[in-house]
């Protein structure tokens, strides 16, 4: 058995996340599909974020192991030929047999952008937020979330029983024309994390909480403390990094 | 009778254009269809340029006149709240009721986008061309553009009998991230104008045709002679100028 490794970008909209489900179109599900079609035998993809529905991906990993003679660029070119247009593999290489694209993952950074008006062209990658937000608040307020903290205040476990624990490596503030983007990487992130980090960083900007309220919400440990979710449609996953 | 005049944003993608068809969804067809059940009155929209379909907008203008004593901005509030999410009214103004989006507009300017490697999320706005480009070639055709030309070549006349001279101002190459963005603004352009330049400067910039081949391609007033037009998608018109 062979092991390839996936670097995939898409458009989340009209999906209903990563994760295959027994109906609706999913990224995992409709790749999943393709590599049967392409390789003849089921295909297991591992991700290694599970996206939620609308959440977009720039550089999203997944491996999947199979039987072939394809080469790795044959294979690329197959998928993306077959797939649909808000699907595309960037990348495609064979890797050692033990690759996980969940486990070895050291770190993932996703952005979220928000913007001052709604735009037609934009309403699919950015959340409009028409309140003026406060600059300095809110990067101060961002700094706040970076370091090895239990973030139960800002998302639930994926599975029971885990650790709520997250190492932020980075949560930056930066301007793109009239959008403001956050970069945030971590080693991992609860569901939901980036948006409500999002939706209480909005809370910061209108005035509503202090930057320095942040350790305090951390601390409580309980989700009501923190602000709503964001939009998914603003997130988008920007890359994975391995060892 | 007050005369409104709007500036709109759009994206093209879900229309079959700017103008009004029996069957069909266009951008005037369901602004005015939106005006009507806002102001209790038939409408007529002019607008500044007719947008082909899949053709997006930053900038378009329009112009009605109506009965009605709602002030711009709760008309403008109104048309929003009632317009799909692919069409936005960014600014609406009580005009002279002599002002006319069309023959008043003194220059139409158009941005082109084209990316190296197909994006889903950028495949509604800039057109894939993964032939490498010559940047020096493409600039120096541009410019052969520039001037008071008859543009036969690159285009038809909406109505028959008209002139096909246009004025173009400036047509200048910039980098956007991995895109290509070519900006023309002219007097006017004929129909499909825009893209059938782009792809005469993409058979430049492959190199199956000079810079200096422009001249006479525009001289031989031959639409045969100039390229294919580039597809619609890549095309934005983002200005409209008045006096």
């Amino acid at each position: 058995m062979k092991n390839f490794r996936l670097v995939l970008e898409y458009d989340g909209t009209d999906f209903l996340g990563w994760q295959i489900q027994p109906r609706g179109r999913t990224i995992q599900g409709v790749l999943e599909s393709t590599l049967q079609q392409l390789l003849q035998q089921r295909v297991r993809l591992i991700g290694a974020g599970r996206t939620d529905a609308g959440v977009h991906a720039l550089g999203q990993v997944a491996n999947f192991h199979a039987e072939t003679r394809l080469s790795p660029s044959t294979i690329r070119s197959g998928l993306n030929s077959l797939s649909p247009g808000d699907i595309q593999v960037r990348g495609l290489a064979e890797v050692s047999p033990d690759f996980h694209a969940r486990f070895d993952a050291r770190s993932r950074t996703y952005t979220y952008r928000i913007r001052p008006v709604f735009s037609p062209l934009r309403r699919r990658f950015a959340w409009t937020v028409t309140y003026p937000l406060n600059w300095n608040a809110v990067v101060e307020a961002a700094a706040q979330f970076v370091g090895d903290k239990d973030f139960r205040s800002f998302g639930s476990l994926p599975n029971e029983g885990g650790s709520s624990r997250c190492q932020v490596f980075g949560a930056v503030w930066s301007r793109d024309g009239d959008e403001m983007v956050l970069e945030i990487e971590a080693d991992r992130f609860l569901s939901h994390m980036v948006r409500a980090i999002v939706g209480t960083l909005v809370d910061v900007g209108r005035g509503r909480i202090t930057p320095n309220s942040i350790p305090d919400i951390i601390a409580a440990q309980d989700r009501r403390k923190a602000g709503p979710a964001a939009p998914a449609h603003g997130l988008c996953l920007v890359r994975v990094r391995y060892d």
